[in-house]
């Protein structure tokens, strides 16, 4: 048993490993096989190891060091990051998603992606089957160049590269700034994906409580002060999952503060062409000197062809582009292209129009239809996919959650958002996902 | 001057920061102008921070420690394997690179790409617009079920994940398997990017030198005794750079060795395609207990449309999702069934076919092309796109491939391959990319 834990301990044998059979352990220790039986059952009995019929004994832990799910404190499943994330994105179409992020299907930019695949189903060949350049395709980041100027933030074409998708954007940054053990700043709550990114990269995640204008400047100075954090990564516009807006006032403070401390800001950019009146970009505020900008077209074109981008300083955008190749290697090319042409198509504009209109519908709607069961929104968004609600006095997400699956809806529960675990009794609601009967009465049944 | 340098130390002052201007800086220390105004110069001249004119001062250095530049002792930049990757991957048609290391666009299976692309143009818009499910798209997922089970790797579908690439596929194991400071056993000479990405996970990489047959076996168990590596990383089928394949016997003491040392192997199959005649595969030795697979379809299909895969044992599968998930989100739907039609359509067989015969008569066409120069290959290799070459006698690769540089022509010089450093005259060249008479002539300039 001594020598089996020893070689678990030192990863000789890995986690998930089969161990030898009885015999072949037996004649390798030179020992009797009995001994080797004895010692694998009472390895199993102490959950080191576990047996599988028919197949054998295999490893159980630990398990090496970078695997997630044992970094930090294990979380409650119902309120586990991942585990939310995968249950979005099991695809039983009989499931009900009001927790998921993003919009079904049929709400994002269809006629555009077909109309581009048509395109260049008869266009370049080097466009179908050939390698991005290092920064990836020149005339999509013109585009968003443009876009950029237009909100605000001058930044030259250097200073803009393409990424797979806006998560990737922000996995890069954290390689290239961030040491294991840096503290980084989030909104509590925030997006839940944030807190499983900062633990792959074995980082501290501090949140500032967010109010209807952003942080809380007060916690975010002290914040500062106390941890010297590197980096603090924020939504710009709409914010997820609270549905608020960054007040200028606040932009300001914070860029102070973060001046003041050398601090990078990350400013995740995914909503927004959902806003209905635009909101202060902090970018655009600190010129792109120490904050960066992310964006990707994952909720308005396509989820299915990944793209998103980066805009920086030019001397971090070069680094940036040499963590990319090396860790991905070239860009896709093909997903840049119909990207492009489906944003600058000229249904698009109206295509958004139009969403941001169904949305404001689903979100009066889906207000009226929780109000009922006593589920009341932290606030009314101005735009946007996200009601961030409190449950009744005394209930707890986690086990509505729970409850509401076994009847195939997926809920949000607030602490999947919340650093500090406070969320215990909100749910964020996505309304384009909240339109079938059958998730309220869910939820009604799992109250009652 | 001592507070800016500690501050630059600390990161306080991050590389690429403007400084606060003379003015502002000097109220903030609370000293004249004029100081502020000699140790911003005396700090240029010792090369700590630069004047930009027009705009101030900026930081060098020292680049925060993630960035790839830094790590490590800096190479000679014609050999520093980002820099090649770079110069491959900028797409000026009028350059010519037979240092590049995949085929140029029209060798790709174009006709099948097309067809997909009008197939799924007229489909379901799920597939166009929604994200794949954690693991993948299940039809190319059982597709390689059923590859795999054809090469003799028996795996379930629980068994396969899709990745955007398969250089992402090595990134997620390296973040599974690998802390910093552990060490990675490579074939020397290997494909130059597994060190860039190893770089990046700051691991130490170790070459072991490569025989016709696959790595020197008296070598690999000395090295695997010696540093206790974590990890062996190696291409299968066809050789990168050396198009050499490795031997059955070879592969047997391969695996016998990392059993006994609890080493897990990394076999990057994405040459599979290529083989005349195929060749052993230590996957299918070993039934992926301690080989992962990985492999991708960007040599064959289309490298625009990003798609990879890792075929490892399930319960690291189930982790590497989580990976996945937190640090790219959801995979990319769309390009995974381009890539299921394109293989699963009738004419691919026959154009892979077109392909081998292509090669074959190039690589006949560029050893007689090279001959005359004095630059002859190390072996023939049976299949693929390689040709690793050694250059007269004391000639130097990296400094031909400087002076080619200069004529439009990006080559591959061999120390770029090799961790040891010991390769510096040799070679590699991409058969596909070396038609064009002006590849040769630039040569014997440079050689003359």
């Amino acid at each position: 048993m001594t020598e089996i834990r020893s070689r678990i301990a030192a990863r000789l044998y890995l986690p998930g490993t089969r161990l030898p059979s009885v015999r072949a352990q037996a004649q390798a220790m030179k020992v009797s096989v009995s001994t080797v039986v004895e010692a694998y059952d009472r390895l199993s009995a102490e959950g080191a190891i576990a047996a599988r019929p028919g197949s054998g004994f295999y490893v159980v832990g630990p398990v090496a060091p970078l695997a997630l799910a044992h970094l930090g404190p294990s979380l409650d499943r119902a309120i586990d990051p991942l585990w939310v994330s995968r249950q979005s994105l099991e695809s039983d179409a009989s499931v009900l998603k009001p927790g998921c992020g993003w919009m079904p299907p049929d709400w994002l930019y269809e006629t555009g992606v077909r109309r581009a695949l048509r395109a260049l189903a008869r266009g370049p060949v080097a466009e179908l089957t050939d390698y991005a350049t290092s920064l990836g395709h020149p005339g999509l980041r013109q585009f968003l160049q443009r876009r950029l100027a237009g909100a605000g933030i001058e930044a030259g074409a250097e200073q803009i590269m393409l990424t797979e998708s806006g998560t990737q954007a922000i996995d890069l940054i954290c390689r290239f700034l961030l040491e294991p053990g840096d503290t980084v700043l989030v909104d509590d709550p925030c997006y839940f994906n944030f807190h499983a990114l900062l633990k792959a990269h074995r980082v501290r995640t501090l949140g500032v409580p967010y109010t209807p204008t952003g942080p809380d400047v007060e916690r975010f100075e002290a914040a500062v002060q106390e941890h010297s954090p590197r980096l603090y990564i924020t939504n710009s516009g709409i914010h997820n999952p609270t549905g608020a807006t960054l007040s200028p006032v606040t932009a300001h403070r914070l860029l102070t503060l973060a001046d003041r401390a050398g601090l990078v800001i990350v400013e995740d950019d995914i909503w927004a062409d959902f806003e209905t009146t635009p909101a202060p970009r902090l970018a655009a505020f600190d010129g792109l000197s120490r904050v960066i900008q992310i964006g990707s077209f994952s909720k308005t074109i396509s989820a299915s062809l990944r793209c998103g981008y980066i805009a920086a300083q030019p001397g971090w955008i070069d680094n940036l582009a040499d963590l990319k190749i090396a860790t991905t290697f070239g860009g896709g090319r093909f997903a840049a292209e119909v990207v492009l042409l489906a944003l600058t198509d000229s249904g698009y504009r109206k295509h958004m129009e139009m969403v941001r209109q169904r949305l404001a519908e689903q979100m009066r709607k889906t207000i009226t239809r929780l109000e009922p069961l006593g589920i009341t929104p932290w606030l009314v968004p101005r735009a946007g996919l996200y009601l961030w609600c409190q449950l009744p006095e005394g209930r707890d997400a986690a086990a509505i959650a729970q409850s509401c699956l076994k009847g195939g809806v997926v809920l949000a529960p607030g602490n999947a958002f919340s650093p500090s675990l406070s969320a215990g009794g909100f749910l964020r609601f996505n309304v384009t996902q909240s339109s079938d009967e059958r998730v309220f009465t869910a939820l009604a049944r799992a109250l009652a």
